[in-house]
Formats: C-alpha cells, sequence, structure tokens
C-alpha cells in the first residue's frame, strides 16, 4: 500500500504532552524508521526519550535543525507564538501543522505571517481527560476524526501528507473551514467541557464530598472532562470566544427554560424528546 | 450469617420495571425460597414471569394477596396513588417501601394517609440510561447506595429488614431525613440528568448528525444519561422542584459567569480547579 510510506523522514513535535507524545508514541509504532524530534523542557525531554517517544530532544524550536515537517503541540496560543518563530527563522522552510483545538485564530496567523503555503492547521478530535507525557499512548487517535483546516493557497500535496499521517496514526482525517471547524467545535466540543466542569463544581460545593458518596454512575459519567487542565482550555476559550459564548447562550437557555416549566414538565418532555433522538444519531457506530 | 436469612417470605413488586425487574432477579439469585408476586400489565408480567423473576403476577394492587412487604416500583407519582390504595384497602396491612427517586412527596402522602407505622420510603440511587425490564438485571445495585428515608415513627425492625434486603442486593444502605435526601439528589443526580439532556439537545441541534460524527469520547460521555425516559424525569422534577430548581439557578449562574468572563478566563481557572478537586472526591473509591 502506497499509503504505507512515511511522507515525512524527519518530525519535529513541539510540545510533548498528551497528544505529541502520542503521535510520537503512535509514529514509532507506525512507521520506526521516522526519526522524532521533540521540544519542551528537558524534564520532559528526559522523560519521552525513556519512554522511547522521541530519538532526540532540544529546548527551542529553532534549534531543531532540518526536518520535513513540524508539528505545533503546545496549548493553542503558545503554537501561535512557536509559529511566528518559524516564520522569523532563517534557513530551512518545513511545511507546519499545529493540533490546537481551535483554528480560526492560527489560521489567520498563518496568513498574516505568509505561511499559508507551508502551514495546514489540524485538530486531532478527542484527546483525553488528563494531559502530560505520562497519559500519552500510541493508539489515542484511533477511530477518531482529524479534522485538518487548508486556508486557500495550501499545497494539495501536503494535505495528502497529513491525511496519510493521520491515517498511520489510526485516525479519520478530514478537512473543512476553519470557522465552520470552530463553531462546530464550541457545540460538540468546548460547550460539553465547560459544562462538564461547571456542573461538578455546583454538584460538588452543594453535596460536598459527604453528599458525593451518594452520587450514582450519572454524576460520574457526566463529569469525566471535570478533570481537564484549566490551562488548555483557557486558550482554547479565548481563541473561539465567540462561537463558544453562543453555544453558551443557547444551553443557559435550554436550563432557564427547564426550570421555568418543572411543575408542568412540557419542556421536558420537549428537551428529553431531542435529546434521545440526537443521543441515537451520536452513538451511530459506536461501540 | 443472620443476615443472609429473608425478612420477607412474600414480596409483592408492584411495577416491574428497570427497578422493580432487578430487585425481583436480584431475590431470585440470593434468595430462591422467597415468592415474588408483580403487578403490571399483562405483557410486562408475561416478560417477567418468562425470564424468571417473578413467582406470578396481577393487574392490580389490591388484588395481589396476603405478602410480607409491598415494594412500589412505579414513576414516583403513580406510587403516591398505589400507597393511597393501599391505605384505603381493607384486609392485611403489609409493611410497604418504594423506590421513588423522591421522598418527600410520599413521606408526606404515607403521614397523610396515617401509613407512618407501616411505611418506610426508600431509593435505590443510580438506576441505568434505560428503563423497562428488558433492562433490568440481578447486579443492578451492586455496590451503590440505597437511602431509606424513615419518618418519625416508622419501625425500627421495617427498617433494619428493609437494610438487609438492600445489601442482600449488593447496595449499601443508609438512611437520611427525606427532606435531605431531596436535596442532595436535586444536585447529584438530578441536576446532571437534565443538564445532559439539554446540553445533547443543544449540540445535536447546532451540529447535526454530520456534526455529531466529528464529536469526541467527551461529548457521549458528558450525554450518557440523555437517552433517559422523560416519563420517569417528569415526575421526579415535579415531586423536587423547589430543589431542582434552585440547583439549576447555580448551574445557570456559573454558565453565565463564564461566558461572561471567555476573553479573560479567570472563571475558567476557578470553575476548573475547584471541579477538579470535587471530581477527585467524586472517584475516591470508585473504578
Amino acid at each position: 500500500m502506497a499509503e504505507d510510506l512515511p511522507p515525512f523522514s524527519t518530525i519535529a513535535i513541539a510540545g510533548v504532552g498528551l497528544i505529541g507524545g502520542s503521535i510520537a508514541l503512535g509514529l514509532r509504532e507506525r512507521w520506526p524508521s521516522v526519526r522524532v524530534v521533540g521540544v519542551d523542557r528537558p524534564a520532559v525531554l528526559a522523560h519521552a526519550i525513556g519512554g522511547g517517544a522521541i530519538d532526540t530532544g532540544v529546548e527551542r524550536l529553532v534549534d531543531v535543525g532540518p526536518v520535513d515537517l513540524v508539528v505545533l503541540a503546545a496549548p493553542v496560543r503558545q503554537n501561535a507564538r512557536l509559529l511566528a518563530e518559524l516564520a522569523s527563522a532563517g534557513g530551512p522552510a518545513p511545511p507546519v501543522t499545529d493540533v490546537g483545538g481551535t483554528k480560526g485564530d492560527i489560521v489567520r496567523a498563518a496568513r498574516t505571517l505568509s505561511m499559508g503555503g507551508r502551514f495546514i492547521g489540524g485538530h486531532p478530535v478527542g484527546g483525553a481527560e488528563k494531559g502530560g507525557f505520562g497519559f500519552a499512548r500510541p493508539d489515542l487517535f484511533k477511530d477518531r476524526a482529524w479534522v485538518f483546516t487548508p486556508d486557500a493557497g495550501a499545497p494539495p500535496a501536503l494535505l495528502d501528507s497529513l491525511f496519510t499521517l493521520a491515517r498511520a496514526l489510526g485516525a479519520r482525517p478530514a478537512s473543512m473551514e476553519a470557522e465552520a471547524h470552530d463553531r462546530l467545535m464550541a457545540f460538540v466540543s468546548h460547550l460539553p467541557q465547560l459544562t462538564a466542569s461547571a456542573l461538578m463544581d455546583v454538584a460538588g460545593s452543594a453535596a460536598a464530598a459527604d453528599g458525593l458518596r451518594f452520587a450514582g454512575k450519572g454524576l460520574a459519567d457526566t463529569t469525566r472532562l471535570a478533570s481537564s487542565p484549566a490551562d488548555v482550555w483557557r486558550d482554547i476559550c479565548l481563541t473561539n470566544a465567540e462561537a463558544v459564548g453562543e453555544a453558551l447562550e443557547q444551553l443557559i437557555d435550554r436550563l432557564v427554560e427547564l426550570r421555568a416549566d418543572l411543575r408542568r414538565g412540557e419542556v421536558i418532555d420537549q428537551v428529553f424528546g431531542s435529546a434521545a433522538r440526537w443521543r441515537g444519531e451520536l452513538m451511530k457506530g459506536r461501540e
């Protein structure tokens, strides 16, 4: 299968946390010949080298040397800064992708930096509830969507290569416009995260530790995301504030309607009926 | 072990759905000598008899004959009506418990009906996302809390027997006041349910089927409860409207604060920090 050949021989991964580390581990398993250079703090690099995820590591992206692809896997706003560093660096100009959860900001940044010809944003959807290399695993992307958001002028060959990379890691690659991606993710990813955290905060504060012992599996499932790291999500909300704000507003409206109708239950019927149908759609083809 | 002896030889279960059916199946496994009489529609009774859950069945609670315990396992408001039927029935007056998700209403009803001497409300916490005998299973209550809410004047011996029954089904029995139960459940059970359904409704309506394909595991976990049946939850909200309203209000307030601060992120830090701590408490001793 031609698709099995690695389209990149050397890949730099800036940020060897959950996502960057999982890409490195997945590459190891799938394409052992690919050389992987990590960029992170020394302690993280030592951990990642010890875990067999990367061949070598440097502390600064500009010191990475010649590579065939740079993957920006730091928190969203740091990725934008790293992109600017790459734009102003002399020497070789490898193609770049990122793995951030919002795409509008970084795609606009690439346009401003005139990097549209060598940058295509990407977002492996999913992740896990805990961050850091310690939670990285080679199969993190298995059967998950990996959305790329090529701007006008992005080289089709680069998009092909990135699709091949995503497939090699077990993901289902797709492409859409950055704005469409961000609006969609506001509803199916960012809103669930904020909701799970707000719910756990409210329920925990009211019930306290003694009361939480009486919680069923429902609260545990609904709040699985509530241990997500705040810094990652601060960046995501900041770079997608408009769409996330709209999603929050729609949820708030629905909760206000439910509250006003608790003694009648007509809104409950309506919301539960719609929710059960969408839940059926969501679970099609899963588990 | 004295605790292993069944404190009731014949038990009537009114409503052979998920909870009633699971009690019946659990009794079968644990205490095969106990005779179980189901009360439900003929089709459900046939299903439950075929599934080996009950020995026999009748359509009306008044036709159940002499039993040592009646378990009301219909939706919450129907349980209150069944309790009134029992109060006005002549003949033997067996002790009664129920398994409804709210306790204030039925405890007050028992008081009004002067049944305080033979009624103790109960709530096996948890359940599952799907209702009906088809989803019943003998281990449904394993390691879950089963809260009893004895009113003043409830016979201690009956409470003991109900604790023994709950333990026999694998549950951890506890007791608290009905009002404390309802307020606690508003936050750790009813609020998560309403939130999961509202979130699925909003996310599904915005993303539609095409967009839901790009949702990660986060949305799936957060909305697992969203296929819960509306009728059960309409009753629960109606009989716990004040506390559920307060819980909804607190969540709405938190979401409004998050929305107002998306571009700064201070509220995100605060909410995520608190949520992560409570999530740690919640998961202590689970999985």
